[in-house]
């Protein structure tokens, strides 16, 4: 099957799946005016098959068919592999002001995650299962989502220890060629537009847990699964100005298996509680990188707009000001200049074969991002001053009696008169001081992993011992 | 007149006045979907005359006609005052779950800044005019916002160098009886629904400023005013789990005056260039320790459940939750802390007779729940999780066929059973992820000054001479 | 016995205590090089009595006696004692430059603590041992230091689970009338020149660590005591310029307790386990303000210094300085604003009818001063250049060829000459740079408990329940 | 000439220079109990060359003669020549413990930007002069210090605005074949134990100030120049645990010239005054990668005597002691990884030819380590405790009745017995909590350039325009 077009995936959408958003059940999620922002975002990972320029980035060739399949697909097993998913991916965003089509990226993040597993651990089922998934999702050109966070209950407890037994999805039944699971997978992002789920362990299990630790893969439409998706943002807005570009943007479902039947050859973990934990981190180093390329299209344009706000409020020169734009430039090129750290030094993840970018420094890369968002916020908002928040709205400016008014009382300094500064600021409000901007904020910091997981793997990835022997070297300890 | 009820209060704003919002006409403010949220918020300042309990605060009898009046209308001519103020506005924010009602406390600290200005400058007929102008508040028992911010164009220019006259409200006309104002103020609180809007100027002027060296009160019912108001939540919101207390509130508006023809006798400044960074920095000074104040509520509020969603999410004895803890009670408590003191140490301002807390311990509060309030936000979403922006919404929990999936699998830990955690998780999206948090953040940095104004009045009001020549004797300079 | 003078004081020191420092026994600690500064630092607090501007402050009649004692050993059996002693304090402080006299607040911090846990068991031979040792210490006109902290060892273990039976003070043998006790107390300032030292416990016990919980009070001269000294700064330093005031600092000590025998009637704790960390917490407690105290005449003092470094660089109106200077500010006034905050709220510690200064506030303004005393010394470091490392010594200065060299480039802006500048360079880099700076950084760290320490009470402390039954009442969960 | 060994290097600074220290004259700067530190430091720049390991790394051919030369002198005319030095010098910094030999790294820094400039001028002359300096360097393998800060007097004034003319180093007198030069410079390091003195303007200069724009090199021992040294560290000190290895360090001095004669063939920048500013960047260009660079060996060493401290004291797993290692890990890393992505992408320097790490990573680079070391001392101080400053001395320790109370007494946790733990601590306290703790606290902020510098030159090195076209572009506003 040749790589498909965006319009071939949307029509590929239109199935079975159980979606509901507000309380109403979806009839085609590509109709749907939330989802579709989500739907056309999601198309740009086909768009880019199709882009001439970008064609060498995203297309290769199936190792054995010979056909065009997406470059996502890739077996990273050799060390160059990462920056080739890091231009990739930056293009993606870069092409979708920032918001990662995804619908891609953190399917075959998994895929690499479980792979490495199933190498570590050396199960040869586990790992053509796998291999085998990844050929059928590069040749059927497949849209994938990553279901990974369960909803937990009491998160001090254990799986089996919870009050409940369905706060973890779990194995209810087996037979020869099936599992039957149910549960509830919590924050997952695009699953209502991807054409497969994949479901893996978020925690470290022990034995009583063996019945959670389960990694497979399913088409979203399959009987027994049912999406409640939340929107990051209000479709129904008019308050904004209009853009150039249609808006951008993702939207979570809490997933409900109820009683769903897995076929055991797309089943990757099967009770091996041992390996849960090691799935979840296998994923999390090859997803982690991914978010890092990210956020850097998405920072430098909000670093743009707080500039463009102090020149639209003529501030740009003001000693306060300036001090702002060296905290956000610190802040953003930071981020990029660790990226680039991350990349420079590829790791073989647990000797598997498989190369990520270097986890430690991706970690802390994580880490500069979540850890300082909200100062960065803070300082736009601080330049962009009252207006965000009070600024009139595109209704009042489309209004015969009230134009008038803005236009001779809004305008800023230079270039920026009435309609121009209010279009900053329209879309400065979205970004920053929406409900778009909470999720924002808040996604900033759980995406990709909390701080008390960061902080735990960096402990973990620090080379502690090397620090310590050379510092009882110095003071002439014996070792 | 005696004290109004709230009904009465309401009945008075059902006048010709001219309010738009969401780019329509409102025909009467207490029915707006938007704005009554404003307007019972403000009621309360109407209520607590009325409220047994609080009586002895809120009310007292007017020196001269003996009739009962509001406390707020009270010449703090005695340092007592000062904490007597603080007693009062606290009991409104405790009622209004924090939400200050506004209409009477900024108009006051309006009222006792100019009349400070007055009597420092020595100016018995302006001092006259402020004086009756508030008996005749307090007699009438009326509301009043105050707008300060003008539109201000190009920022580093002053009013009479932007590249138009009209960034800055100015006087256009004079006759021997009135004044004629035109221009813009921003970001004007409540003042769409206050019976009074009294206008000072918002900065340091030049004599070529003149004409923009103005302060005076007006109906804001009187012609030539137009108010573009702006909401700060949603009105439409079905999202959010209904709460047992009313939505509370603020609109801010974008006031123009065209051609506004404003009484003598209501006027406080006319032309006096030199007196018009007094007024606004006289005006601070009273309204800087009443944001103080009102943020005590809040902030106890918002620590509360930041610490409910750790126990709903079972996490609360976690070191990493503990840790965010401190942080957050450090804030808050600190908040009340540096209130405590400044209202220790009353300071007559400016030798006027008429006392504030003290200006530079005010300030430092200011700056310390402005600095630190974004932190504290990213504290609170770290410990509520990635469930503060994924949460099902209200009208899924309304859905026959969902609600059993959200029973069966939305619980969290101890008595938190599924409606609690999404009843909490749907009040802290409103507060700490929505546009109402977004304009709250905004808010906290630039309402009562922004940064770097309180900055500067830090270095202007501290003991730097103080400090300097203890250093001198100690390492033996000359003073 | 009246009042003693600061000669009485030190003629008093010169017995047979055991004190080494670098090495070598001290013959006499109040001719000492470096003991003989804190011997004139804690002198103050003899000279305070006698100080006739001071004298109402410092003086009180003894309530059975009617003689003239300190006022230190005022029981705080009222609110406003804590103001008093408060106010007692700061003098002593400003008059010594900042740093503590010491030897009477320590002291009668621990016997306040020891009173109000005697007060709190009800146990009245304890308190009646305790007011009597008061009146003992008053009426004799003693010095008295504290011997709180353990040396230790694993610190992750209590007392007797360690691996050596010595890392706590312990009660080795017991007789009728007396107790042995063998141990070492760490850090234990001015021991080695108070005529008394008293020793409380420093954690938690268990009934495993009852031979531990002991509090007892001893003549530092007593057989079996001996002080290993650590100085904080260079005696022999000659780098200096000279300074018209003293040298002020104190001393540490290693205290040594070898089979001490201690009279019952000095004892005010034997083995009740339970009580043990109620003695460290009462006493810190109390201590804790005395710290928050002590800390505004020297924050002051070396706000100073930073500001005087940008005069002499001639920096002062930059505007990345002036950003320094309201970190610096705000840094200074902050604590003194918590120290009144604290203080306007006495509380009866515990029930026992003796007054602290607010716990919670107290807490608050430690953590503050303790948390960002770094980036205040970083800032005044940032201001005062290179020339705080750099700068050509005292000796240089005095060189005949090297003198002129100096005069002609070390001039700074405006009145400062170069030895003036140098002068200036000298004392900062003693306070900003060197050992004692080292020294300070350590101690405001961890004198009067470690952030660990902090976290915890201000855990403990603070009214979290009314915090989440507000949030709960406002979101409508039961309470 | 063949490449020195270290004692031909020290054979080579026993001349007639003029170095004094503490007041006074250095016969042998060799020899001298502070001096002989630095000089032993500096000597492993020799010892490098015939260290059979390091050679390839130390050691090249010269193009012309073929002679072995030190690496420090190639011509970085390609991109991985930064790569290249960045290993040379971190070799070299491991080997010292931290301690940058120095004597070749900023000589050559200064080296690479002069001949930067002269290329960039397209000055031939200039460009041969240094060019041939370069080699006279490297034949006869010399060790060189930069002389960059001027004392500078009042900062708010330029050269020539100064009330003295002496505050900046200026040409007094001109001969055909000389310059004659007076003035002082500050903060000079190594330049005591160099065999050259490099001098180049320290910033921005106009016409007027014209004289002051001169860079040359000359001879440590030459006529007319006097060096005041400065100690940042106790040579004399018997306090501190004899460790292994040599104590390491460098002396700074102020280096006054008085009518210092300079032949025109050193002389690289004459009057050209509008070059000034750039040879101060282009220096701080090449030398602030150095400075990131020897920043990581000094930073893996201080992480582990932190994480080793808290194993002595039995700590290392407390939650709140693992906080911190997440700091000064995240600390240490980022710089590691920040230096990492500087050189992946080096930067052809003004389109001059040479060869930088990439300025903007490197500024913030730098920026990263200067603004968080204090927090980081303040970590390490908290996990070491008290004993960090109390710590009993060596002295102590060596004397007969005291090492068994010490013995007994002093021991912590894991395999830390009294003398390993009170060694441990007192290499802390040399490190964290001494007068050289406060010189590199200073030098970590002001060394290769102050936090003012850094601000300015990232906003200036900073892709500005880039950002905000990009968001231009997305909110639909003109470019």
């Amino acid at each position: 099957m040749a790589l498909r077009s965006a319009e071939e995936y949307k029509q590929g959408l239109r199935d079975d799946r159980a979606v509901y958003i507000l309380g109403k059940k979806v009839a085609d999620v590509t109709a749907d005016p939330y989802l579709t922002v989500g739907v056309e975002t999601a198309a740009y990972d086909f768009h880019l098959a199709h882009d001439e320029e970008k064609r060498d980035l995203a297309v290769m060739k199936d190792a054995e068919s010979g056909e065009d399949v997406s470059s996502y697909f890739e077996v990273p097993d050799y060390p160059e592999a990462v920056a080739k998913r890091h231009e990739l991916i930056k293009a993606a965003c870069y092409h979708t002001d920032g918001a990662l089509p995804f619908v891609k990226d953190v399917g075959t993040d998994i895929i690499n995650g479980l792979s490495a597993v199933a190498r570590g651990m050396g199960n040869d089922t586990y790992r053509d299962r796998i291999e085998n998934y990844r050929k059928y999702c590069a040749r059927n050109d497949l849209s994938m989502s990553g279901a990974v966070t369960d909803v937990k209950g009491d998160r001090s407890k254990g799986p089996s220890e919870q009050d409940s037994p369905d706060y973890y999805l779990r194995i209810v039944d087996e037979t020869d060629d099936e599992i039957v699971v149910s549960g509830a997978k919590a924050h997952i992002t695009a699953s209502a537009y991807t054409d497969e789920i994949i479901v893996i362990p978020t925690r470290a299990m022990t034995e009583a847990d063996a019945d959670y630790a389960v990694a497979f893969a399913i088409p979203a439409a399959t009987k027994g699964i049912t999406q409640i998706c939340r929107p990051s943002f209000r479709a129904e807005d008019s308050y904004h100005f209009p853009t150039p570009r249609p808006k951008r943007g993702h939207i979570e479902a809490l997933v409900i298996f109820d009683e769903v039947r897995v076929p055991k050859d797309r089943v990757f973990l099967l009770r091996e509680w041992r390996a849960a934990q090691y799935v979840a981190y296998a994923f999390s180093a090859f997803h982690r990188f991914t978010a890092v390329t990210y956020k850097i299209p998405i920072l430098e344009y909000l670093t743009g707009l707080g500039m463009l706000a102090a020149d639209a409020n003529g501030v740009s020169k003001a000693s306060n000001v300036r001090d702002r734009f060296v905290s956000m430039i610190n802040y953003t090129e930071t981020t990029k200049a660790l990226a680039r750290a991350a990349l420079s030094e590829p790791q073989n993840f647990g000797e598997s074969g498989l190369y990520v970018a270097n986890c430690l420094t991706s970690n802390i890369a994580k880490l500069h991002f979540a850890s300082n968002f909200h100062e960065f916020v803070r300082n736009v908002q601080d330049i962009a001053g009252g207006l965000l928040v009070t600024q009139p709205t595109y209704q009042d400016w489309q209004h015969d009696e009230l134009q008038p008014y803005l236009k001779r009382y809004m305008g800023g300094a230079g270039d920026f008169d009435a309609e121009a500064r209010l279009k900053l600021m329209s879309t400065m409000h979205h970004v920053f001081a929406s409900d778009f901007a909470g999720w924002h904020e808040v996604c900033t910091i759980h995406a990709e992993g909390s701080f008390a997981t960061q902080n735990m793997m960096l402990l973990a990835e620090a080379p502690a011992e090397m620090y310590k022997s050379k510092a009882r070297e110095i003071v002439g300890l014996s070792a």
